[in-house]
């Protein structure tokens, strides 16, 4: 094997990109990359375990030019057996119906829209695309250059879902001794009009001058960006178990709101909360961007008073709460947002109550309370006439509520009492219902009130039924 | 307050550079930065609470020139009733002494060498050095262009030790404009002579064309800076808990060795390992230096693997071991420099044996075993004479050491018995007494075996004592 295929099968190794059996779709523009990277694997997917199939999208840029590029990759793939999928996209026109993009990520929007349809086509797993260490360079130094973290300067990277770059450890230099020695044919890479001018000012002046500092720059920049990937590894872990922690509701795959105990927040370290605070951002806003450092800060301090209820605002429409002993995550307005939560006022039994997580019936029942239905609590809940006084409330979970449990003598948190349930999923909009005292008698699906308890002597009671939805 | 002061006092604030009551050392060249941050913290020590005092060292580069900027300094602080502390040391020289070294890393060593001498005469807590802004954009692109990691990125620290940076967040033009509206004396830095071609080089040329591309490119830097910043104490912080849940043993302040299981490594992820490793060998090494990227990834490789005995060499002297369960770090021969370590053969009692944690006293006793003393078997153990063969032996624990704890049926291994005793420290130092038969009887301090019990009905026994050092 040549140095450069060495390397290139130790990144793939190093970075699991490639497993047994799978399928990997090779995004191909015709320049030396991308014809480098699918010679490549071609030539070695016995050896890789993988099929291989390729897709080259004519940007319709420049005239065309595009066929040429299409019938040589096309030749290519028909000489080495290999599936190949082509389309021309109008660039250009979508950059005109889209004004607010610069023609570069208009290119790289449909590029990416291509991508993803061709694999579902193709029925493809992964996509190959043949970034290489001088374009890792640049676009890290490109992000310096505007103030970044640690997430930010390693963007690129060797694996990002179904997104693999198996060249990543190469330099264009090594790809152009393969190139000519394999005689793998190529065109001057027709996306090259798309550089924007700072992508080629770095390359063209300043990666230049760094390399007179230390002619294996790209070297020492590949060492620093796996050093930090490494780090960077070990914080993403340690976010996303603080995290998975929280309760969190999602729709549709996005996080909608989540919320935990102070507690937590405040026997964390201060700069991985505020990681967790700004990955947790991330997830519930649309574009996908963090607050600001300013932001985090004001939330950090907050976080340490005393206060047991404020509200501060990251961006747009995303807000953080502390409701007692309870920190909210939230899009918009949190109580708003749960109005088409139960609430219903109960005036007189029998009654049937419709909730999100199923149907409540409450109900009269005549004689004595015999053992015949398992009464947990849960789904059955017998309760006593001598404490039931109307109008009774159902009613959405408050962090304030306690009841004392079924069997228990001592008042409890009722969300405590939820969380022991194993519920998952958003507590907070768990319905309970109040007695007109004030007690909470009942948390369908979960526990029933010591007070409810019917005893031997009396003649008919209640019966609240829980169905799941 | 100007721009200038609310900036370096938030700084001071966020890293909690001065606290009420220290005496700051200020390092004092004459020029702009040092002038400017000893008129600021001379004008805001009230305020800032602190005492100031000042040293200024002649490098004696430039033959009498370093004394203009001592009379200078020295006019300044006695105007403001500071304390001034002067001193010239022949840089040249001791340079010339020490080959091995750049003019600047000399420079380097005798500057710090003053300032800590300076310090400790002038009794101060703090030693604040002038870094700024563009002292920090320039350290940080030298080192990424030499490649680095999360650790050497941020190698120029708001605070490290007794040293701190209160400037480092202001650039070079805000800091002239202060020296000039509070019209500060200040000289050319005589110590700009020192500047390496490097550092040069890319303030000059490689600096204004990142500014091309972006204007504030300070501020990403310092923005990118303190992003890694928090992101690097998270690591930090889980680091430092994984090595001290490892045993330590150290010398006058310096690792000598350190052990722990081999499960709480793999229980770990890999990439957390890989930098408690690094830390590791950079504590037990004389220079400080990580061990080589691929010094560490061949450890992880034996981590994973059932063989239960290897070692793998880090660097110089510099090794790790498996033994059975247990993974050691050390410098040279782990058995090798235990060899001051107990060893005795035992043929008749009485005896005395001398350790390291003790004296310990092998004796015969007469009659029957009565409870007057505490016989908890740490200190004083009672043996039956039935067990006890000849040649006895006292000798360090070894990894695979089991014995039946008194009063238990199940064997243990010795090591869980020390370390549930709560007994910190170096334990494989421990030693243990051992039977001609190969059972261990006794762990000094610890624990006695079960197989030490005297019965009622025997007359004499065995008396094993321990007097702590």
């Amino acid at each position: 094997m040549t140095g450069f295929e060495k390397k290139v099968f130790e990144f793939i190794d190093r970075w699991g990109l490639i497993k047994q059996g799978e399928k990997i779709l090779v995004a191909v523009s015709g320049g030396k990359d991308s014809m480098a990277l699918l010679h490549f694997l071609v030539s070695k997917k016995e050896r890789l375990g993988c099929e291989i199939c390729v897709a080259n999208m004519d940007h319709g840029l420049r005239d065309d030019s595009g066929r040429e590029e299409a019938v040589m990759i096309a030749s290519f793939c028909e000489k080495h057996d290999v599936p190949f999928y082509h389309e021309r996209r109008d660039v250009t026109q979508y950059h005109k119906n889209n004004r607010g993009l610069s023609l570069e990520e208009a290119a790289r929007i449909v590029r990416y829209d291509f991508l993803f349809n061709a694999r579902e086509k193709l029925g493809a797993d992964k996509i190959a695309l043949a970034h290489h260490l001088n374009d890792l360079v640049e676009t890290m130094l490109m992000r310096i250059a505007r103030g970044t973290g640690l997430k930010g300067v390693i963007s690129m990277k060797p694996m990002n879902n179904s997104i693999i770059r198996p060249l990543l450890s190469v330099g264009v230099q090594e790809i152009l001794d393969y190139v000519t020695i394999n005689m793998i044919p190529y065109k001057e890479d027709p996306t090259n009009v798309l550089e924007v001018y700072d992508r080629n000012f770095i390359r063209m002046r300043i990666v230049p001058l760094f390399k007179e500092l230390n002619a294996s720059f790209e070297d020492a920049i590949y060492r620093f960006y796996m050093n930090i990937m490494e780090s960077y590894n070990i914080i993403e872990e340690k976010v996303r178990s603080f995290i998975s922690s929280l309760e969190t509701e999602t729709e549709n795959g996005k996080v909608q709101r989540c919320f935990g105990e102070l507690d937590i927040f405040l026997k964390e370290q201060d700069a991985l909360v505020a990681e967790v605070v700004r990955e947790i951002v991330m997830r519930l806003s649309e574009d996908g961007y963090p607050p600001s450092r300013e932001r985090i800060e004001a939330f950090m301090k907050l976080l340490g008073k005393q206060d047991r209820r404020w509200t501060i605002e990251f961006k747009e429409d995303i807000k953080s709460s502390r409701l007692g002993k309870y920190i909210f995550f939230y899009r918009g307005d949190l109580f708003e947002s749960m109005k088409d939560d139960v609430d219903e006022v109960i005036e007189k039994l029998p009654v049937r109550v419709s909730t999100r997580f199923g149907e409540i019936i409450l109900n009269y029942e005549k004689g004595k309370l015999e053992l015949k239905e398992k009464f947990d609590g849960k789904k059955v809940c017998p309760c006593t006439l001598k404490v039931l006084k109307f109008p009774l409330r159902f009613r959405r979970v408050k962090c304030e509520d306690r009841m004392i449990p079924f069997g228990s003598k001592k008042e409890k948190e009722v969300f405590k009492i939820i969380k022991e349930s194993g519920m998952t999923g958003f507590i907070t909009r768990i319905p309970v219902l109040e007695n007109a005292d004030g007690t909470i008698l009942w948390v369908p699906g979960i526990r029933a009130a010591e007070q409810c308890r019917v005893s031997d002597s009396e003649d008919g009671y209640a019966l609240f039924r829980f169905e799941r939805r």
